[in-house]
């Protein structure tokens, strides 16, 4: 049996309860930027999951044949701007019960991957804690490390300062990877799922391609840059100049096992392209569905994130699709395979 | 007679007096930043200017086949965030007064672009003046507008802001275009030639494409955005369908008679998707030579920066590639034909 495994689904379906709860949050700080939070309670159903996916992510999945979504909260309400650590540890923690509640409402559609409860200026340990309680508790198999907190301003450390140890120490241990994902813009001059994404993915890379030590210390560490990795593969010459010019290894050895993009690029050509420079071992199938692009391309009548049809209809044999598809994913998440076991997809 | 035109290309070379020039700049600011500069002198000879680019972008002409390069100041160097407005005014008037010695010195193989003496805070009654100068004076034909004078911080107002209708006003009056450039990066996440120069090339599409009322004020304003585009046509998708969520306009409408990319990509299958999907009429040749990678490709044995060769494998038909070497510019930069006839190119 083979499978259509996507590596990059958010649930931004979600009911408005959480949404509420959120507003609470932002209204309490707007009394105390230091306000301390409590955990609260949100208040949605089994049957209101249910709801807010059957007619979204369940039908698309559906619709399009794909089977299995590896799944996280919203990335653009993570909001690691907002408010301070309990802000962000509380959203987080209730962000991420609610895909854990989807996983076991549907076992063979979804698979968590955690939202961190990162804060700007804050240590990590708060999110190493909650990424170990979602793989250990929850059965996450990565997370979503947001490698600008601040939500534009690109304040705190590059990604291989040993600010982040903490993750990576995690990361490691969990034997988890990690996709490197901002979330919403704060800054006036960033837009959201366009320059802002974009732009991250190609600095997340640039910061992993040069930093010095970071894959010393953490060997099998595994990051996704998501967009098709932002702007790196339309320049791969660049990048590969770059690198020579730095003196570093060359690119496909550099990113060879550590470093992935995935497909979500919305037109044909674009993917055709990630599929002929990027090495096939390093790209996994995603469609960030339902997310940034929500219609439909008058040019071809589908909708631009269904990226399936791109990769079925680009020159990759059979073999090569399968890995895109599913291979790759279940070599990146090691702890894919014991969940597809254990709820009988393979 | 037909014309190779690189519309992109820094003097990167210059001999040390001007580096020397802008320490001592550096020097008085760390005395007191508000440090009110004089104009001072360069000490540079004609014969110092032609040792400067004879072994370097002249050589490089003549290798590679192409003629006219439209010549700028570094951009790495333009360096705005450094100082106040004094210090970007005399180092701006420097470094476009030796471009306009290389354009009389070499007037077949250089026209100009000005750079503009942008300052942070500063309105751009400065870079106005300057433009009109370079223009009316010395023969430009053209500017590179920073969109982010702070160095990576993007602490000014969004392109389409009235803070930047000066410099627009100028450009229109003057019917020059503006190529949208960022300078070297002060920001520690952000890597000058790489992340940051495709980022905000990203950025400054985007500020373009969400303006509501730029192109209704100023209808003929013409931007090229350098690096291919950064990351907008490998997610032509993306932002068609972002653009159709906004409800804008779609995008090669938009794009039409304002918007033009340079083909400063630096490998074949990168080209061949800017050729592919952004129309044939919006791209400009262009190399950056000498600029941000200056090694040769192991793959190919040619310089990752000879787009040249990119452009001539490529799939476009004689009349294409003549848009893009040479009718394309030639339309961009309005004041480019009476500058060829000037000096018996035309």
């Amino acid at each position: 049996m083979s499978l259509i495994i996507d590596c990059h689904g958010h649930y931004t379906t979600a009911p408005d309860a959480l949404g509420d709860y959120r507003e609470q949050q932002k209204a309490d700080l707007r009394t105390n930027p230091l306000f301390e939070h409590s955990r609260g309670s949100i208040d949605i159903s089994d049957e209101q999951l249910r709801d807010s996916l059957e007619a979204a992510q369940l039908k698309l999945q559906s619709e399009r044949g794909t089977d299995l979504t590896i799944f996280s909260p919203r990335a653009s309400w993570m909001g690691h701007h907002i408010g301070n650590q309990s802000t962000s540890l509380y959203w987080t923690e209730h962000c991420n019960e609610l895909i854990y509640r989807i996983t076991k409402l549907y076992p063979k559609n979804f698979v968590g991957v955690a939202q961190l409860p990162q804060s700007p200026g804050a240590d990590l340990s708060a999110s190493a804690a909650e990424l170990e309680r979602c793989v250990t508790e929850f059965g996450f198999i990565g997370c979503n490390l947001n490698p600008d907190p601040t939500g534009g301003h690109w304040t705190g450390p590059r990604l291989d300062d040993r600010y982040w140890y903490p993750i990576y120490e995690k990361m490691s241990e969990l034997d988890v990877p990690a996709m490197i994902h901002v979330s919403g813009s704060c800054h006036h001059c960033f837009d959201t799922t366009g320059s802002y994404y974009l732009g991250a993915d190609t600095t997340a890379f640039q910061h992993l391609m040069m930093a010095k030590q970071l894959f010393i210390d953490f060997p099998d560490l595994k990051f996704i840059i998501p967009h098709g990795g932002g702007a790196v593969p339309y320049h791969w010459g660049r990048f590969r100049g770059l690198s020579d010019m730095m003196k570093l290894p060359p690119l496909e050895e550099f990113i060879r096992g550590n470093i992935y993009f995935d497909t979500c690029v919305y037109h044909q050509k674009g993917i055709d392209l990630l599929l002929d420079v990027v090495p096939i071992e390093n790209i996994l199938f995603a469609s960030e569905m339902i997310g940034a692009v929500r219609g439909i391309d008058s040019n071809t009548g589908f909708y631009f994130d269904d990226t399936k049809r791109y990769i079925d209809a680009s020159r990759l044999g059979d073999g090569e699709k399968r890995l895109v598809f599913e291979g790759n994913a279940r070599r990146v998440f090691s702890r894919l395979d014991n969940r597809l076991a254990e709820v009988g997809l393979l």
